[in-house]
């Protein structure tokens, strides 16, 4: 098997907070509450896609542990630490290098580790045709996701449907990606059936990849490429510690996929959300007859609608009369937030 | 100096759960957030009024340890352990011949422990006024609140107030006393201006508290008189522990006050509450502009509103658009809860 998995485990969901700090994000975080952390969820929905010695974590250095905790099986070499934050790019060209030099037939998913599905069985077809489509082409594929709303916090991508379907009338090139809209344009793109959410899910043969940071981020593709005869060594850690900081910030959308010419869309619809908001966790998750969404430790409600409670395992919490809020407890913080005003969390957890 | 002082610690406080528990009641709790105790607050009143060798606190075995360290100024032998709940009667009995076998000529004020006072020098001129009152006479005395509103949660108190004034026009007789009214007798006793509520504290000496349980409850009292060789020994908790469990629960409301001849009461007004429910909390607490009230910890609100936030020191706690709410936070315990609803909170607590 050439098929590799890479998560993306980085990130720091602030705007969980108090579920998601930076000691411990969302990704590390059974937020289903259905007894297995995001990251977990993640790797489960590749099983039997991916051997686990090919399954590979990029995270900061400091999340290492919880990744080697929370996914036993995998190798704990398969775990890159990143030394700072730099963003996707430098992720993904670190990974690239990384299997290339052991695997330079690998055809790879890349997915980010903080992301729910409510369709796998969808979800491991779709995956499973874009993987058989990059192992005999050199094309970089994404996942669209057919959107429900005109929703302003995703970029979209235009695909080509009028030109003739790739693979199966399944697989499409890509017109151009679109960054987050205002209401107007997203009402627009939602009209035409051809605009898809980016969520960010990436299928390509190694081979693909690396060429295009050759081609498109030189600055990225050195020092990755002059790492050739230390990846897998014990010296892996110290010389990415190096170089790695040194790279430009920037999201694979803007360093590759905007500017590669073989770009490909597999629209999908898995029941995807990114989870970036406690709106999105609400509505991906189980409601009691109240809509109310009630996770972690012994809680009973009175009264109460359309609120998520989160709390940690040991908590007994009472509610009674709430309507539309948030109450999250983690440890020495409690955040009691009308759901409609979520998007300030991120300025109250400063 | 023959002031004693008596404090009745033995509370469960179980209608401010989750604040209040078994384990610590609210007497032993800085309820207000000033930094003592409702217990130590209790204490502080009478400081000067009473020597230290004169305070006693008659508590709850379980919570003596407590006692002694909120009030280490206080000697260990003067906190009385009940090995059980038996109501007020027993307890102030056995505290009352306990203070007889060292003091025969003391003079005694008895109060609840977790009730506050705002006008504290106005409350010491009370208490003085009616010490000097029961140091010549052998009259039992209770304090009568001004009340402000048809409360139905207290107890009445009928003053004779066309008898002649007994006491500088401040202490008269008792015609009778009346148990917690509803609203339209409760709106009736308020137009008059002889009623008052009855706070539970009471002044007295020794000989005329023992000789009217001697009379009007023997089966109290005749236990206690059987130990007189007893107090202040080793053998003293043993004894007690023999005897207590059989005396008749009973309030001293019940068992003296409704039935003694010699009864009186000093009408007074010194901002009194007996913290029965969050409601007076919010009362009689220090409120931030929206009326709120934040007590303990690191507590932030934004859109909030005629609210209680209590919680333990060390809780960061942000609060957003909540109007009228207790939120109450301990050790693994969270309760949200309408103010106007908290009557319930007892059945949440179960």
């Amino acid at each position: 098997m050439n098929n590799h998995l890479v998560i993306m485990a980085g990130g720091v969901g602030s705007r969980f907070w108090p579920m998601s700090t930076p000691e411990r994000p969302k990704q590390f975080i059974d937020v289903l509450g259905c007894g297995r952390t995001l990251l977990q969820l993640t790797y489960d929905r590749f099983k039997g896609l991916v051997p686990d010695e090919n399954v590979w974590v990029v995270t900061s250095a400091v999340y290492g542990d919880m990744v080697a905790e929370q996914l036993p099986m995998i190798p704990k070499k398969n775990i890159l630490l990143e030394p700072c934050r730099r963003n996707t790019a430098p992720c993904i060209a670190y990974v690239s290098w990384r299997i290339k030099a052991q695997d330079p037939y690998a055809n790879m998913v890349v997915t980010p580790s903080d992301h729910v599905v409510m369709d796998v069985p969808e979800f491991r077809r779709v995956i499973e045709s874009a993987l058989s489509f990059t192992l005999e082409s050199d094309a970089i594929v994404t996942l669209g996701m057919k959107p429900s709303r005109p929703e302003t916090g995703y970029g979209y991508i235009q695909a080509d449907l009028s030109s003739a379907s790739v693979r199966n009338n399944e697989i499409f090139r890509v017109d151009s990606f679109r960054e987050k809209p205002d209401v107007a344009t997203a009402k627009r793109y939602i009209q035409q059936n051809n605009y898809f959410w980016n969520a960010g899910i990436f299928i390509w043969s190694v081979s693909t990849i690396v060429n295009a940071f050759r081609v498109y981020q030189p600055a990225i593709s050195e020092p990755f490429e002059s790492l050739l005869k230390v990846y897998g060594t014990d010296g892996e850690q110290e010389a990415i510690n190096q170089v790695y900081a040194d790279c430009p910030s920037i999201s694979v959308d803007y360093a590759i996929m905007e500017k590669a010419e073989e770009i490909f869309v597999h629209p999908a619809d898995f029941g995807w959300s990114d989870l970036g908001t406690w709106g999105s966790l609400h509505e991906k998750s189980h409601k009691d007859l109240y809509n109310n969404v009630l996770i972690g430790g012994d809680i009973k409600v009175y009264e109460t609608h359309n609120c998520i409670i989160h709390c940690t395992e040991e908590k007994r919490v009472v509610v009674q009369g709430l309507d539309g809020v948030i109450v999250a407890e983690k440890d020495d913080t409690l955040l009691i937030c009308r759901l409609e005003e979520e998007q300030r969390i991120r300025t109250f957890s400063e």
